[in-house]
């Protein structure tokens, strides 16, 4: 690979950040200009979240996102999102709660009467949070006990928490900053359950002391691995009641006068999926702050391993350890994966977008005209193809991510252990980007199950089967030198696994075998690995296409990058091609070679190359980010291992003593 | 497999254990009986140290581990670590550097002079720490930069900082705790530089405030991403002076009337190996408190996974995680892998503590009769032998260690992220022993160095070259059912892992290519992957030979673990057997299957199984180790995330005010 130009870099920094580039800027320069954004460590809790608490409302101030972007710029509040990953994730999580969980739903399940609260989102004066997950129903959450009653004769809601298991769980923002909730729960109306609702109740009242509102019992869950900016709450409801108006009633509503409820969804379950949107956006959003975080670590350490001098030829300490064929073959493919995903990741968000634009101005037809348009399957296909690439995305990203922060870590030995240089923190998030709105393997199932059934209803439409479809593909002549060679591999892949999977079931229910035993019980290993394939196959195209977009330069880098990627994945599912006989023992003894000699081909840039994240070098902050100048010099001075001298925290801006008057600790 | 027998399951964990049985009961009862043992987490730093502090002088007060144990039981210290590993690894970290770095340095590098200051090791009336690596030389201590020249005239030495680069750096128990440092130096002799020899330095004196010597600065490194009751520190010498006799003299030496150096040990080199030797006992401590820590998170991840209940065949929320296969292959490999590398690190400590138990008697001899016992050729050997066994196990059981914490955190989802149920202070812990004590990776490297060599040596006298050695492995029939054939593979892939880098390293060498280039640029994966193939094979080994003396019962469980582990180990490789033809495909594709096979088998006894694991209940702390109920009653209150309400905390002994007193912050 050649030395790539400034231009050259800059043109791919400039796709790969997709949109909003502006803004993308603005927020950075924004953050590298305000002291409050520079990270600290050793802090109490109460204040560790006031710092984050404080950091969102600077950003707030700025009016970079607003609720309203839903109706107009979606891929805004994403990018909003990314670039407040990369200053500090617990204030992105702080953010994503209130502008997508929050305000996103009231938006998009809400009506007229619920627009009143949408101002106070933006100016961050109306604090909420999303009260869906339960202690007992995390991953099944549609079998939720917080129960919402309809008292007719008062037009209200009765919303009660009947059980232990039955709190509301890990509510971001609850512990201390919100004032309403938007509480999802079994809504029963002449006592028929008709299934889980959103409904708005304030938790807080709006006075000084911010008491908590009758009936309502607030719980901190305190200390966690990481992102302890934010304040998770535990809420239990002792028949709170919330006015009818509250319901957000889109879908679903109940007449004032005669007391009946109604609704355009006829199942429960669509019911359930229908309020529970936002987890959708919120996938996206989770994907964008943690890709944020991953960029940061990567930064971090491509430079750290320029500037670190250890054992050389002559055995003194003058060698950079970026030299190494150990360091590069550690971060390089790791680097080339986070931009191949980044890739699927603008992919997703465009046609989430498109998809949410369109369903807006549809509603707002209705609206307008009063005439519903009939869902035309087609539009059905496109809503199920969104939801598979957002379930997908996300573990896709937020596991690179924690591969990342714990490798680069690894990798920057003993300095990478220090807080200041923030691997730590990023692992902490990963692992919350992992679990956050949805953990990652049973979004895995979903995609699976869902890919497959598709697969099976195109195929058969086509007059053929999976098994017909792999074999096609198998013909192709085994190629690892050209992209579209190892994009050939990566279709077979999944054709191969879903195909394997399809006809596995098939077998197993034929003998009888009851699904939840063969799906749960004995499929599992090919239920990941088909979702992975599936994924990894949509980033790889997606890369490919905008490949084809670029001049020359960045081509080159871009081609080189996704090379590398394609190669890493052949070698990982090696043993799986070969299995299957897909693949000659002769050719894959190639694969790791080629892929050492593109790893060396890169790494000497590999320094240059990091600068098409696009992380604004200011918010780097680490001091193993500097020259070697930079962190021998942080060196010097007893910091205790912060990066502000306590007697500069006042010019800082930050008035930490806020935090024990807020907190309930 | 059938159900064990709690006689079996006894009997099994009676032999993982392998020393000092009492010990450890009485160590973990004694924790379990103490509150200030119970965990903490929203502290600030001070306070996280003082209570690392405060529960090390309880154990302590206990006499339950002795520097004297180097001279008479070296496994006492091991059992110690891995039971203070069990409690708080913080305060397992500044046990192994009191007594292993620090008393044991003395102890062994030390003479009759030196003996006085071993009574306050046990005591921690003098705390004492260990400064070896500098800023600027972490991997490649040898280079370091800090100076200590003899001053005839006053017969004393001269330590100096001479760059910011080479001021020690992470020295554990130096920012609060340490009176006394071991400080290692280049050492000039009349201006000779007589190579790193290590000196006792005070560096706080015994006064009550506890002054920090003339001199001498200390820096605190502040906060980590884990392990933050451990104190480490910066220290920086000012042409500060210490008695002559301070220097560590059994093998070098100055004449204080003469003013000459003289030296048993001729090579520079060999005196720095030599000084550092605790390093090697180090990795042994860090292997054992580590392994602690993972046998914590298994217990309390299986516990969890049979107590939450999730969907069922129903939709309903009654079915225990453990029961899907996701769950079961995720943690079982894993745990069949702790117990295997178990075994392995038992026989390591075995083989270590012999051969410095022989080392003391012959240094005994040596001091009473005056004649010193040339070195016989196969003690080198076996010295050797012990080395690699201390470098390589070192690596597997941290590695595993982050694995396990990594995926028990993210299986528990939402529950594994708390503080209170300690996955994130697993996970910070592992980070710190992969880097602790040489990185994991530089070790690898070493151990294929060394290995390689002997093998070409032994291989040369028995007059075959590693090819014939490898090709008469691969005669085998290739046998994946029986324990034996598993170990065979295993042995095979080491014999052509070594042989392929053998030959490579030959051919390379010989067209004129740079051994550095070559060794540390071309070669990296198959060095690495040799070192775990040597590793490995010798943990699978070690398991098979303790399965041959066990009764029927814990034998068939424990041949169950070591074939799930090797069929795991197998699978890992396959595409290497494969490329290699080693292997069919058609016997590569029964591979997977039979490792699910064994999974499934093991999964619904996976309760009681930990149970070998041998870490006493009352240590888990975890709520989400009690059974159902238990951790829902604790989600009942309002415990802000901490297992002691805050009116508890002097039922709890602990006076955080003396922290800070202590420190310095």
């Amino acid at each position: 690979m050649k030395e790539p130009t400034p231009q050259d870099l800059t043109a791919l920094a400039h796709t790969l950040a997709h949109d909003n580039h502006t803004l993308r800027a603005r927020m950075q320069s924004f953050a590298a200009s305000d002291p409050i954004f520079i990270p600290r460590y050793d802090l109490p809790l109460p204040v560790t979240r006031e710092l984050a608490h404080q950091r969102l409302h600077r950003l707030a101030s700025q009016n970079f996102l607003s609720v309203f972007d839903f109706e107009k710029d979606p891929l805004k509040i994403f990018a909003a999102h990314e670039m407040a990953g990369i200053m500090d994730q617990s204030m992105a999580t702080k953010m994503t709660v209130q502008w997508n969980l929050f305000g996103g739903t009231v938006i998009k399940l809400g009506t007229g009467r619920h627009r009143k609260l949408l101002g106070g989102v933006d100016s961050l004066k109306d604090v909420g949070c999303f009260a869906l997950t339960e202690l007992g129903f995390g991953n099944n959450a549609v079998e939720m006990e917080t129960t919402a009653h309809y008292i007719h004769e008062t037009h209200e809601w009765d919303i009660h928490t009947p059980t232990i298991k039955g709190q509301k769980y890990w509510i971001s923002n609850a512990a201390v900053d919100a004032t309403w909730a938007v509480v999802f729960a079994q809504t029963f109306v002449n006592n028929k359950n008709e299934g889980v609702h959103a409904i708005l109740v304030r938790i807080r009242e709006s006075d000084s002391h911010r008491t908590v509102s009758k009936g309502v019992t607030i719980q901190d869950m305190g200390a966690k691995m990481g992102c302890n900016g934010v304040d998770n709450g535990k809420l239990f409801f002792d028949h709170v009641r919330a006015p009818a108006e509250n319901l957000l009633n889109r879908y679903s509503d109940v007449d004032r006068r005669t007391g009946q409820f109604s609704s355009s969804i006829s199942s429960r379950r669509g019911r359930f999926l229908k309020v529970a949107d936002q987890l959708l956006s919120g996938r996206l959003a989770i994907s964008s702050l943690c890709l944020g975080g991953t960029k940061v670590c990567l930064t971090i350490a491509f430079r750290y391993a320029h500037s670190r001098l250890c054992v050389g030829p002559e055995g003194k300490s003058d060698t950079p350890i970026m030299v190494y064929q150990l360091q590069q073959r550690a971060l390089l493919p790791l680097f080339a994966q986070t931009v191949c995903l980044n890739f699927g990741l603008n992919y997703c968000k465009r046609r989430w977008s498109a998809l949410s634009l369109r369903a807006h101005q549809q509603y707002q037809q209705v609206q307008q005209s009063g005439y519903k348009a009939k869902n035309k399957n087609d539009h059905d296909e496109e809503a199920e193809e969104v939801v598979r690439l957002c379930c997908v995305i996300k573990p896709l990203i937020t596991w690179n991510a924690e591969r990342i922060a714990t490798t680069c870590r690894e990798r920057c030995g003993g300095q990478g252990y220090l807080s200041v240089n923030r691997f730590g923190d990023m692992i902490g998030y990963a692992h919350a980007g992992i679990t956050a709105e949805g953990d990652n393997s049973v979004l895995m199932q979903k995609v699976t199950k869902e890919y497959l059934a598709l697969l099976q209803r195109q195929h058969k439409s086509k007059g053929e089967t999976l098994e017909q479809w792999f074999m096609k593909l198998r013909e192709k002549t085994v190629d690892i030198e050209s992209l579209e060679g190892l994009l050939a591999l990566l279709r077979l892949r999944e054709a191969g696994v879903f195909y394997e999977l399809g006809s596995t079931l098939e077998s197993k229910l034929a003998k009888g075998k009851p699904l939840f035993q063969v799906w749960m019980g004995e499929e599992s290993d090919t239920i990941q690995s088909a979702a992975k394939a599936f994924g990894e196959r949509v980033c790889f195209e997606q890369t490919l296409d905008i490949i084809h977009t670029l001049d020359r330069g960045p081509r080159t880098i871009l081609e080189t990058l996704l090379r590398l990627w394609g190669l890493t994945l052949v070698e990982t599912y090696l043993s799986w091609f070969l299995t299957r006989q897909l693949m000659t023992p002769q050719k894959g003894l190639l694969v790791p070679q080629r892929a050492r000699e593109v790893v060396a081909s890169v790494g000497e840039h590999s320094l240059a190359l990091c600068g098409i994240l696009g992380v604004d070098e200011r918010l780097l902050f680490a001091p193993i980010a500097g020259d070697l100048g930079g962190w021998e010099e942080y060196n010097r001075s007893d910091n205790h291992g912060e990066l502000l001298e306590k007697s500069l925290l006042d010019t800082a801006g930050f008035k930490p003593h806020n935090a024990f008057r807020r907190s309930k600790l």
